[in-house]
């Protein structure tokens, strides 16, 4: 478990990886954002992606997974995320996140946490960055 | 379908509800986000949230279906996406979204389109808010 004094700035950690599937990116979009360039092929090639792509809502869950999959945070609350959509992510695409800490402060008035801000990248093997996620999150300190 | 020209800024439109199960939130959260006070009732309540509560990305999810239950919006691109969690979304929250226009500028080289922000508030029917969400969305312009 990672406490407040575990997350180094500056330090950066990679999680395996996710491999988009077209019948992945289609079920995620039919449940919670059915717009036709989420679910429907056809109409995805004449929209202006020119295929299918994967909602920004599955996109921010496919970096909540990776998150997960790494080792957990002591999270007491979590306060905000921001989500740059950088490139579409398509079915193939094999999505990896780097996670850094660009600041971290404790609380002045709670002894037993700190607020870090994460910086995380999404990216496919070649390098390119389909989103950028900054979340701020409230993290237990270690009981002395 | 709404086009760049169709959304006023300073107007506001309201979905339907989600009402969210305890189901709902452990089978979310086990696939994309399984920390423990979202998956496990019993470690939820020792844990500084007190119970179960809805992973960020579900709060995310249920805010674009709720959007995409309205009228459907002339998307380009999906740019970025700002969470702020300000409330646990616990199980037997019935939760509705309100979506305003606060900015719309249209492009300065491409005639076919402009951008909108649009800001959000996820609330529960005391018109407690849960989340404020704010996209930033390419619109296509309607053609002559």
């Amino acid at each position: 478990m990672l406490y407040f004094e575990d997350v180094e700035v500056g330090s950066a950690r990679t999680s395996g990886a996710f491999e988009l599937t077209e019948d992945a990116v289609i079920q995620f979009a039919r449940e919670w954002d059915p717009q036709p360039f989420h679910v429907d092929e056809e109409a995805a090639r004449a929209s202006p992606f020119g295929g299918l792509t994967a909602s920004a809502c599955h996109i921010f869950s496919i970096a909540g997974k990776l998150l997960s999959e790494m080792e957990p945070m002591a999270v007491i609350a979590a306060a905000r995320h921001e989500l740059d959509l950088l490139r579409p992510a398509r079915p193939g695409d094999k999505l990896t996140l780097t996670v850094g800490c660009a600041e971290k402060r404790p609380s002045r008035t709670k002894p037993d946490r700190g607020t870090v801000r994460l910086e995380s990248e999404l990216k496919t093997p070649d390098e390119q960055v389909t989103a950028r996620l900054t979340s701020t999150l409230v993290l237990a300190r270690r009981e002395d």
